[in-house]
């Protein structure tokens, strides 16, 4: 590619109102206001990289903080710059050494360097031209190899036998391109059962997803139990028994106390239980697996490659959730997609929220074409709110994510939605809903 | 204790610039600034609570932005009504619905919820006429249990376990205390071995060490074998092979190389090695622990009681280094503190930076008074470095901590050094040496 700068990063505290129709909550975030951290790199090309991190609502102003110091490490250097030699630029972000006792490598620093480098490799699929799928799809075993940082996962997996999973993908790729490009991407649908909705809603919703093609339902718990079980009948009555619910208890249980309310979830037939307790119990997770029988989910709250790595040696997960966001986007992915490969575990990415949707499709097509080399036993997230403001939104046809065709990450949100969400000083906040 | 009202609540980013010195170098901390975020918290009575996290220069400002937002939370509150209810106080700030999503309970938001919670503990203690560890010595029971959240950690350790602890503390008592009272905490030194210093500083404060009485050197490891070798060997020839060395390589290695270099490192027989790996990386710690032979320490960046649970449970330590400030302060480390004694790992903390070793003499003494009731194998880290900012600085008399006799927590710092360092319109940022 020819040698483009980055004369100017912007970023931006956006937060969308969405605690005032109960969207988006569940048994431990009762009132969120989807929100991103969101930031522009310029060039001296004219072509733009968009990236967000997705937070939700206070506090999105501490993670733009540390987005906008973070950005000091790409003004002024050319795209080929850091993208010949991926690891040593991301590791000027995480092992900056005195921002990195802030971590290292989690919550707000970590969620920071998450937009930035996504904005790296939107700006990037861009000037090539491609969607960032296809551009991942495309690019070289060795330059895969090169962008993903093997420092702490070398013991659970090698460089070597991380080429040998995306060599082995040449085989057969012409034929699940061509099925993705016709058929799309399995999905599941978050949005008829959230922990605010009415029976009559989740009803309402349960059918309309049935109508439009969903075979996949999420439902949230981790309320009184007879309540979960008796909003998951409800589920169950309007979708019956062939179609898959999984329930999501969002970390509301202890470990003990998950085993037991998992037992009892079970007479739901759930396809997977996510969340059952705090995101950061390895062992936890472990041993709510093997004593309550269920599949287990998590990952959306997993920080980084390091976790990732250990609930895979534990036998923790059944389903690897990778979040686009979280971890320090799409190099840290490609290694945990990897990782989960090795291991035998397929990944359903979490999604939902502002753009997760947008991004996650990108990462799940490289997964199917490059590493996993099957559909089986995957479904990516889909929740239907916010899409509007995008650009270019996913595209869902009968519970398949259609395959992006824009150049980039698909993650640039309208002008107009920027200027009016950006907080404080955008019009909603300022003028229509002021504190 | 008498109602007192919290009234305000002062927030001030505090940054030394020890990078200058080479002070706190070591394998990946390269240029510390330590700095703090840090709050006053004044009464209606007059009396004010300090609390600091502890942080190394830039990003402390986020802290200090997310420790602003989370003092809403205590003004207008009376002392009481929090110290009453602990948990349910502790969980407004940890569970907050929207701010939770950038952690949970790790990195910036903690590290703020550590200086505000520890800020509480503070007044607690000055309003009560006695220094923390002996108002922690004499809370009953049951009262300290109710301060502890045994969520996510009742797998671990139930409050009946952690009752029968504190109960069997009853006994022997009175001796513990007159044996901090008259020889103090046992501590160790780290000022000898950082990473930048030269051979002939290295020898000379070897030497300085041995006469003061010291007789536990930590050394910073993790550069070229050889190098860490010859470093380790210059302090054997000053201090003999009677008295222990500590190895840290600070998080330096991935797990397949932390085996290797701990094993080449054993020819210095050292007592523990510290932080070989990723602090995240619980199944790791414990891998190097058992193929090394050598026992492992860490802790300084272990970001909450449910990862301290899993080192605990999983074998990765044998010995827990908590921290003041990196938890959400007293109340965490109490729940570390027991969990540790149920597993019969004894808990020599970190300390150093700013303020580290004020906080945790308090911590350590109630450890012995009222939970490990030993000292055997057990010592507080010690670092020579800014104490003159503090008002009751710590006192080290021949190798150990004597016990704080002030009210309070001891982290109260000079109006004249917070208005000298405040970062940046303090004197010094601003006059004396400016960006």
């Amino acid at each position: 590619m020819s040698e483009i700068t980055i004369t100017r990063a912007r970023v931006i505290d956006l937060r969308f109102p969405t605690s005032r129709e109960s969207i988006g909550s569940d048994a431990v975030n009762k009132d969120p206001d989807y929100s991103a951290a969101y930031c522009i790199l310029e060039t001296d090309s004219g072509v733009e990289g968009h990236g967000l991190t997705f937070t939700l609502g206070r506090g999105t102003d501490l993670v733009a903080s540390a987005l906008e110091y973070l950005t000091s490490f790409v003004v002024g250097r050319t795209l080929s710059g850091i993208t010949d030699d991926f690891v040593a630029f991301n590791r000027t972000l995480t092992d900056e050494s005195q921002f990195r006792w802030l971590g290292p490598e989690k919550g707000v620093i970590h969620l920071a360097t998450g937009a930035l480098i996504n904005a790296i490799w939107d700006l990037y699929a861009r000037v090539e031209g491609k969607p960032l799928w296809k551009l991942l799809a495309e690019l070289p075993t060795e330059k895969i190899l090169s962008a993903i940082d093997f420092r702490y996962i070398d013991d659970a997996l090698t460089p070597d036998e991380a080429r040998a999973i995306l060599d082995a993908s040449r085989e057969g790729y012409a034929e699940r391109l061509a099925l993705l490009e016709q058929e799309g991407y399995p999905a599941y649908t978050t949005s008829a059962g959230w922990f605010g909705y009415s029976e009559d809603k989740i009803r309402r919703l349960c059918r309309e997803g049935l109508a439009e093609g969903w075979t996949h339902f999420k439902l949230k718990v981790g309320g009184d139990p007879a309540e979960d079980l008796r909003r998951g009948h409800i589920v169950r009555e309007e979708i019956g028994w062939t179609n898959k619910i999984m329930v999501d208890a969002n970390q509301k249980w202890g470990v003990l106390e998950a085993i037991e309310k998992t037992r009892n979830l079970k007479e739901l037939d759930p396809w997977w239980m996510e969340e059952p307790t705090n995101p950061d119990d390895i062992l936890g997770h472990a041993r709510i697996r093997r004593e309550s029988g269920v599949r287990i989910a998590t990952g959306e709250h997993c920080h980084n490659r390091v976790m990732f790595k250990q609930l895979l040696q534990a036998g923790s997960i059944d389903v690897c959730q990778i979040d686009s966001c979280r971890v320090a986007g799409v190099n840290e992915n490609l290694a945990i997609i990897l990782m989960a490969a090795k291991f035998g575990v397929p990944v359903c990415p979490h999604a939902g929220g502002v753009g997760l949707c947008e991004y996650v499709q990108h990462l799940s097509a490289w997964d199917f074409l490059r590493v996993s080399t099957t559909l089986t036993d995957r479904v990516i997230e889909y929740v239907d709110h916010l899409h509007e403001h995008f650009l270019t939104p996913v595209r869902i046809r009968r519970g398949r994510y259609l395959l992006p065709g824009t150049p980039g990450y698909s993650i640039e949100i309208f002008p107009a939605s920027r200027e009016r969400y950006a907080f404080p000083h955008g019009t909603y906040w300022k003028n229509e809903h002021p504190a």
